[in-house]
Order: structure tokens, then C-alpha cells, then sequence
């Protein structure tokens, strides 16, 4: 595998996490962060001030920042790799454009998980929105169950690598892949972003059975419907059905449902155990995206028509202050039902974006 | 929703959890069991021996037996449900066969799982073998995660109801659906029936990772890569890819590999802790199927010719006293993949199948 000069955008748990990874697989590894003092404490002492404390980061990964680097340092790089929050990437990628050299374009990888709020947009639109259709159809996006706090320990970790562009999928899991880091990759970036986003309402709605104090059955089978339920409104918005099989789908939503230490999941769990919203939020010290993407999911479901009754239940008990124990018992007195039933046409979100990336012929 | 006549056939804890349930539903509800101690006792004390000791169940179910009805009673239930192992299926139904009223046949439920050990054939096949193809084609399956101890004190369960006959399987779910005990149809029971044999080598894998000490990365990315072998090998065996994503796929293999009472999981739990497989079959105190399965799963995976490099593994480690670290390590190894390659061809055990029961026209 050849060495890659990579620049990390985002300092955050994530973007540490796989710039670690990155520079202990030999890389040339760039970190930049918007905060002058991490910048000089990360190069002081290799360690990240306010993510994975402990953690001492390898000597070959330089922090940089807090001015987005300039046109000449971007060119340099092989690899952009996104690790900046959803709400953040439309502003950088604005910034950024003008300075990518068109003609020796790197590799653009995205790891941010979530739907822009004002728009309800995808990242993948966000790209073609502000760096054009050609960007747009290469950019590369990696999702799946990854602990950052463990993959600094080399834990065996498995992750979907998706692109329109398969070899630009099989370029990112070229610079990714290791004997505990292996890269699956596919070519539905949309079925991909959408379970990284979607997981989490779901892991609000299991937390809160957990919280009411339902048991093993329960649990597995909420998981399973919510499972069932995210691939109708992806498969209804366009994205392939199958992809939900994947790491990034079935594999993060298992993790993020099992974990007690997920803030969607616990967001849930207390709710169930009596606690307003409010009280949970004051306490929980930063926002549970679950929280914000089942409002931009109620949009999305509503104008695709979908049958969505869990992402429906999360969203009243969030927003229209409905009882949990009554929304619960209310799905369960549900009429009885097919398993999976799919829309059977392609989804009308997707066959705009393909059109605006100019694939829909 | 009607009252039935029901039979169950079994009296062991998924049978018993069943006639309760069923019974709890204001049907009528026979327990059928070769053993005449247990059907006595059970018919004194509303208790069973053997399972769910501590549980009390309702005063309508009567136990019968030892001896098999005879025809005047089959002909008299609404419902045959069969909740004995599959290896005993094959004798069952033929001793029952003569006794069943083709012209007013009852509804034949099965929630056995597994393959049978000396021909590799799933119940539907065996249904198809000793009944013929008419009574196959409407026979119904029902699996999903539903631990008996929790279906007993009504915690919400959720099960896939399966058959080639969508109208026998809407029946068998309106003689099971309550709030608390969701049926969900579908018509792929061949599918069903793969999961929920298959799943058991997974839960020994994931066992295997966490005896190991492997953590939630791991397990996450294990149980999902697992799933992605079982859709492969169920799709190249002709079942829907899809029927991995309903309860008794993906939901079934959550729960087995999230359980620590799993006999399966804790035969993977003790080998990845360094025991040898004499020891745990010896201590264990009854047979954990996954042991079994895989060795009948080698056989169909080699047969189809279809990568299935976990299942593979369990199977070198519980029948070629392979190392669980070496082979965990060589897993690792492999070279990256593309997620989620399925066969593009339906599969010959199905179409061979279809052609027994007459429907492959």
C-alpha cells in the first residue's frame, strides 16, 4: 500500500480516533482543528486535551489550524478526510472548494453522520451543492460500529466504505484497511448516510422499552422492526435495501442500541424511566443527534408518505410531550402486519439527487 | 378472532410457553407428551415438571399421552402446532399422516429450528417428504427472539409468521397475534428457516470473540458480518435476502448472540476462554444445536459452493481442533471484500424444492 499525505479535518473523538489509525499505518497524517490551543498542546504533547485524554497519539501525526489551511498545503494532500459535524461540513466544503486543484482532485472521505437541519439534506448533497457534480460523484463515505475508545486500542473494528465511484471506494479502504480496521466496501453512499442518521432515533426508541423495563424479547424485536422500518424510508427515499444489512446499517444500529454509554440510548432510557426531555438535556452536557435528526425525519417520512410508527412515536414523545409507556402501548396495539414490505418504486429523493449529479440517464 | 381447537405437540419450554400463551388467548388448548409422569403431573398441579418450573398455567390446557391421539381426535383440533425438535419430526408426521382429514385439514404450525442431522433437509422438506406436496404448501413456521421464561409473564414478543400459503399464514396469525405477542407474515419459509438454524453457529462465533475478549467493535462487526454469511448463504440456497432482515433473522441472531444464557453463545464463550469442546459438551448438560448445525451448514456451504468463511472457522475449530486465536487471527487476515456480494442466481436447494411441492411452473 503507498503512503498518503492525509489531512484530518476535525480534532473531535472520531477524526483523533482515525488519525491514530492513520499515522499508526504509516501515513502521513495532518490534524486540523479550529481551536489554536489544541493545535499547540496536540504538537506539545501528543495528546488530545478533550477527547481520549489517556490516549498518547503517534509522533507522525502533526496538528494544525486554527486557520483552514491554504490553497498550496490542500493540493499537497492525497486524502481529505471530513471528521467535522454535519452542521459544519456545507461552510468548510464552501471554504475548501476554490483551493482543490480540479485536475488532481484528492480523495474526499466523509465520516460525519446526519441530516443538515435547515435543508434535510444528505452530506453527499451538501458536496454536490457546494463543489459540483464531479466532486460530488467520487466523494467516499465510511460508517460503521466504531468505538473511538477502541479503536485506539487496535480493537478489531469492521467498517462500510461507500461511494458512486467504485474505484474511489476501493481507494479509501486501500489507505483504511487493516487486519483490525477491514474496510467493506459499496457503492450506496445514500443507504449508508441514511442509517448512519437514522440509527439514532431508533437507539432512542430502544432505550426507552429498556427504560420502561422491557426485557430480551422486546428489545430484539424493537431493534428488528426499527431495522425493518429504516429500510421502508430508505428504500422509499431510493437507497437500496440491502445496504441496511451493512456495517454502517444493521452492525452500528446493534452497537449504538446495545451501548448504555450512547447518548441516543440514553436519552431513551431515561425517558422511559419518567424524566422530561428537559431535565435530560440540562443534565446529559451535550446534544444526542437522535434528537435533532427525528425532527428532520418526521419531514423526510411525511413527504415520502411512509409508514413509520416508531420514528412517528419518537418524534411525539420529543416534541409533542406524548407519554412513553401510552406511545408504546399504542404500537404494540397496532393491526398485525407483513414483514418488510417495500416500496416498490425508486425513491423520489434519490432520483433528483442523481439527476442534480447528473447519473439519472 | 375465533376460538380454536389446538394441539401442541411437545411439551418442552417453547411448547409449554405456547399452549400458555395460546391458552391465556381463550383457545382451547391440548399439550401432547410422550412422557406419562410429566402429563399427569401437569394436569394436577397446572405446573411442568421439566420447565418453567416456578411458572402457573391457566386450567385449559389439558396434557395428553404418551401415546399419540389417535385420528378421531386430530380430526377434531383447528390447529396441529408441532414444538418438538426437528429430529423428530420425520416420525412424527409419519405416524400422524394417516390420522389427518385432507379434506378439512388443521392449520400445521412449526416452531421447531434446525436441520436434520442425517439428510440436511429443513422441515419444509421433510413436511413436503411424509405428507406430500399439498400439505407442504401450507405449512406455516413461526420463529422469531422469544425467550419462553419471557413469553410466559407476557413481555412483548415479536415472531415471523411464514408459509407459501400467504392465507394459512394470515391464519396462524390471527390464532397467535395479541398486544403483547406480534405476528408478522411473510412467504418466504425457507428463509425463516435457514435463520434460524444458522444463527446458532453465529452465536458460537461471537461467543468465540468475546471468550476471546474482544469488545463492542467486534461483537458489533462480527454479528453483522455473520448476518451478511447467513443472507449469502440463504440467497444461494434460493431464499429472499430480505428474510434475513425480519425477526426470526436478524432479530433471532441479536438475541442469541447478545445472551449469555444461550447455550450456543456460552459453548463460543468457553472455547474463546481456552476450553476444549469435550469439556464444555460434558459439562454443559444438554446439547447446544449451533454444534450440530455447523457441522451440517459445511455440507451445504460446500455444496453451494458459497464463501462463508466464519461458519467455516467454527466448524474447523469444533471438528478439526483448530486454535479460536488463529482462526480469529486469519479472519482478520483475509483481504478486504466488497459488503454485501450476493449470488445472482436463485439457489438449486430451492428450485429443487419448489419442483417437489409442484410450484416450480
Amino acid at each position: 500500500m503507498p503512503r498518503s499525505r492525509i489531512l484530518v479535518l476535525g480534532a473531535g473523538n472520531f477524526g483523533s480516533c482515525l488519525a491514530d489509525h492513520l499515522a499508526d499505518s504509516e501515513h502521513d497524517v495532518f490534524m486540523w482543528s479550529r481551536e489554536a490551543d489544541l493545535v499547540q498542546f496536540f504538537n506539545e504533547h501528543h495528546k488530545n486535551p478533550s477527547y481520549l485524554k489517556d490516549h498518547d497519539f503517534p509522533p507522525n501525526i502533526r496538528a494544525i489550524g486554527p486557520a483552514l489551511p491554504e490553497a498550496e498545503f490542500i493540493k499537497s494532500v492525497d486524502v481529505l478526510l471530513f471528521a467535522i459535524p454535519t452542521e459544519g461540513v456545507r461552510s468548510t466544503l464552501t471554504q475548501l472548494r476554490p483551493r482543490l486543484d480540479e485536475k488532481d482532485l484528492p480523495l474526499l472521505i466523509f465520516v460525519n453522520k446526519g441530516i443538515e437541519i435547515s435543508t434535510n439534506a444528505l452530506t453527499l448533497e451538501i458536496v454536490a451543492d457546494t463543489c459540483g457534480k464531479d466532486i460530488a460523484r467520487v466523494a467516499t463515505f465510511i460508517s460503521g460500529p466504531s468505538f473511538a475508545k477502541e479503536v485506539v486500542r487496535r480493537q478489531p473494528t469492521m467498517v462500510s466504505v461507500a461511494s458512486l465511484s467504485n474505484s474511489h471506494a476501493e481507494r479509501a479502504s486501500q489507505v483504511f484497511h487493516q487486519p483490525w480496521f477491514r474496510c467493506y466496501t459499496g457503492n450506496d453512499p445514500i443507504g449508508i448516510e441514511l442509517a448512519g442518521a437514522l440509527k439514532n432515533v431508533y437507539a432512542i426508541a430502544t432505550g426507552i422499552a429498556d427504560g420502561l423495563g422491557y426485557e430480551n424479547n422486546t428489545r430484539a424485536s424493537l431493534i428488528t422492526r426499527g431495522l425493518s422500518e429504516m429500510t421502508r424510508i430508505g428504500t422509499a427515499y431510493g437507497a437500496n435495501p440491502l445496504t441496511f444489512l451493512s456495517l454502517a446499517g444493521v452492525g452500528d444500529l446493534f452497537m449504538t442500541c446495545s451501548s448504555p454509554t450512547s447518548r441516543n440510548y440514553t436519552v431513551g432510557y431515561r425517558l422511559g424511566k419518567g424524566e422530561t426531555l428537559e431535565e435530560i438535556m440540562r443534565t446529559l452536557g451535550s446534544v444526542a443527534e437522535g434528537v435533532t435528526t427525528a425532527k428532520g425525519l418526521k419531514a423526510v417520512v411525511d413527504a415520502l408518505g411512509v409508514p413509520a410508527p416508531i420514528a412517528n412515536s419518537v418524534y411525539e414523545v420529543l416534541y409533542e410531550g406524548k407519554d412513553v409507556a401510552e406511545r408504546a402501548q399504542s404500537l404494540m396495539e397496532l393491526p398485525p402486519l407483513r414483514e418488510l414490505e417495500l416500496p416498490t418504486q425508486v425513491g423520489e429523493p434519490v432520483r433528483s439527487l442523481m439527476k442534480k449529479l447528473g447519473l439519472d440517464g
